[in-house]
């Protein structure tokens, strides 16, 4: 057997995870004196800003995901592999993964973070996730069996249950989510069910806290939460769901949500790697880093992205989890890999804050900038600009771009296809269905 | 339990199937007296024509799929229900299905045909059809597996079973997806896999007649021929699968085929329904129909498209199983439906070849219209314009149009991802990596 990947006699970065965080980084070495060498479980990049849209039937999956390969196709000092990580070993210098053992001279954790149901097994496996392609497409498709179902039940119970949409998680997919789904039955669902009366659809937003998009300002909250309430979408603010029982959500306010579908997006944890000692795992899973993205105790082992968890004084519990940090972290890594090859001072991190942003629906987005906030049709086209501009290939931004243009006029979504059915977990599928 | 479906007074045509016949015969029920309900397992239209580019990378599922509800969405006789059909009984005009039973007036099966492997077990575990969205989609996903994993071995001979492609089947789809794969082995595999020498990579091509593309001219054969093989393309007539062995397909030529890539498109069977007598099915499982598409012994019972097989002097083995049939048909039979009702006479069906075509790549195809017939860009241009005409839906038009502009100048294939890998049968699986 050979070896997995083939040693020069430059010194190696193993970056685990094609993200935002891994492709900046990667790409910022390309003059580099070191050997890159990528590893990801999948052989495409994911756009997890859009996951919503192909969850709802607005976007192709193909278009908002990006070889892995073609990004990296002119970069002679980089090799990628398709592997899953089994572990760190630390003293050795080495990763185990499912293709084999790879040395590494530096380690860069870029595994991003997965859904947090924060131990609730039980909300787990009734809930859907949205952080990966196959989960969007899971959700795409278990919302239009929903539907198909519903015509097939004379029962009004089980009929409210299929088409009561609760979603948990006011940030901005949540926001987004509740969103498209309020548009699909405005605009789309009537003319797909006539046979069905679209005012049994019912989309719920469970908040923990007393704000949607913590994080954003006041007024962006509060503009978000009557653009969806004007769309007919419930905002329950101050509500922590607590427990499933197999037939509803239980909620610390004592309201329960009966509902087939629960899309889960009111947290994220670090998606950590086995290996790493217990003490440099903190909070939200995230791994925490010094002011050089080292993993506290390591030199040569670095975490970016929504993993790592640095505390600065501006940002005592770790910077936002979102794609500019993972972006910003990349680059800065990049230079101090260079820094460190020449024995010159390491740069400290430091956070630019771009703004952030969500959309509720279409003509409808709330923007904060430093001291700006704005809504409505500029904030729409701001966000669809934004996100185009990040979104990997010019392929992909044209299909997006098209598809959007194309809904904008026909006010209908084009991709509401069932290509795999979800098959839910056996245990909650016989709750529900008896 | 309600009703599976809503009983009008109008009596009731139940069309099995959304493929071209049943989607062109709805359709023309538009203002008829009849109640249009119309049952598949899928919510979607798929154009199989381009079923290839899927698998090869070139085009999004979602391009080539097209939702079933939308199509009809404003004709108000019209009722759709995804459902697996379990069985037809014509006694009591009644079809049973996965969500109940389902009353008709007129039964119409067009249930197309799907891969027909004539009994080969062996070759049918260890080979992929080419018929349905996800069997494009796990082709794509083995086709990349193979290069991801033929990185991680040493061994030559594994390499080579990684590398090569065996499409057995020399009509269209073996012809389009042998080029496909020949280009996507010039243009993108290179730069992908910088690596791999790509010199190892086989493309083999086995049809068991003596020329491709059997049905169009001579001339148009021996071009193709000529092209693939410029291409690189290994095309063995008069070669047949006689079967597998675990390891290598067998052929009857002595030659044997190692490889862990076989690519099935030798052939298609009617998909025949339970309950219908034996004595109506016939060679190729396809559907004994008279004149105007009845079932013979029924005159409520009809099949059309693939599944339907109608003899007559010009096709005394029946019509050719492509879109265009399935098209004729349908029209026809409307047309016939609304004569019955009106008690007047039927009208005979007759088939309008409008010619054939195949593409072998960029700027090379081959048609044969009635008395003539061209190749090359001519060709090619005149491919892509009936292909796009016969698309359903706009945004899948422009989408694909895109899609095809991008990779004419760029010579790539976006849309190369392992959404979800594809996972082989356990016993061929060890037959392989053993």
């Amino acid at each position: 057997m050979k070896a997995v990947v083939p040693m020069t006699n430059r010194p190696r970065v193993l970056i685990i995870g094609g993200g935002f965080g891994g492709i900046t980084l990667a790409k910022a070495l390309r003059k580099s004196p070191f050997q890159v060498v990528m590893i990801d479980r999948n052989n495409y990049h994911t756009f997890q800003p859009l996951l919503y849209q192909v969850a709802t039937g607005g976007l192709e999956p193909d278009s908002i995901a990006f070889p892995l390969r073609k990004i990296f196709a002119n970069q002679d000092n980089f090799i990628f592999r398709m592997a899953e990580v089994e572990g760190v070993d630390t003293k050795n210098q080495t990763v185990s993964t499912s293709i084999g053992e790879i040395k590494y001279n530096y380690l860069v954790l870029a595994t991003g973070s997965s859904t947090n149901f924060f131990g609730m097994k039980e909300v787990e496996n009734a809930s859907l996730g949205m952080k990966t392609i196959p989960e969007a497409l899971d959700l795409r498709s278990l919302i239009l069996q929903n539907f198909e179902q519903a015509l097939q039940t004379a029962s009004g119970e089980l009929k409210d249950i299929l088409l009561k949409f609760v979603i948990v998680g006011g940030g901005p997919t949540g926001v987004e989510t509740a969103g498209a789904l309020a548009e699909l039955k405005r605009h789309v669902l009537p003319n797909d069910y006539p046979e069905l009366d679209l005012r049994q659809m019912e989309i719920h937003l469970i908040e923990a806290g007393n704000q949607l998009l913590a994080g954003m300002s006041q007024q962006s909250s509060d503009d978000a939460k009557k653009a969806l309430e004007k769309l007919g979408v419930h905002v329950w603010l101050d509500t922590m769901v607590t427990d499933y029982d197999g037939n509803s959500i239980k909620t610390n306010i004592g309201h329960d949500f009966e509902s087939s579908t629960i899309i889960w997006a009111a947290g994220v944890k670090g998606n950590v790697v086995n290996g790493i000692e217990e003490e440099y795992i903190t909070r939200g899973n995230r791994m925490l880093v010094n002011e050089f993205n080292q993993v506290n105790g390591f030199d040569n082992v670095f975490a970016i992205g929504d993993l790592a968890l640095m505390k600065t004084e501006a940002y005592p519990n770790g910077h936002p989890q979102v794609a500019q940090g993972a972006i910003q972290m990349g680059a800065n890594l990049a230079a101090n890999l260079n820094r460190m090859r020449k024995g010159r001072e390491l740069k400290t991190f430091s956070y630019r804050d771009k703004g952030s942003m969500a959309t509720i629906g279409r003509n409808k987005a709330v923007v904060d900038l430093k001291n700006v906030h704005f809504k409505g049709f500029i904030a729409w086209l701001t966000w669809m600009f934004v996100h185009l501009l990040f979104l990997v290939g010019f392929r992909n931004k044209a299909v997006v771009l098209l598809n959007w243009v194309w809904s904008y006029f026909t006010y209908d979504k084009g991709t509401r296809l069932i290509i795999r059915p979800f098959k839910k977990r056996e245990a909650e599928e016989s709750a529900i269905l008896v």
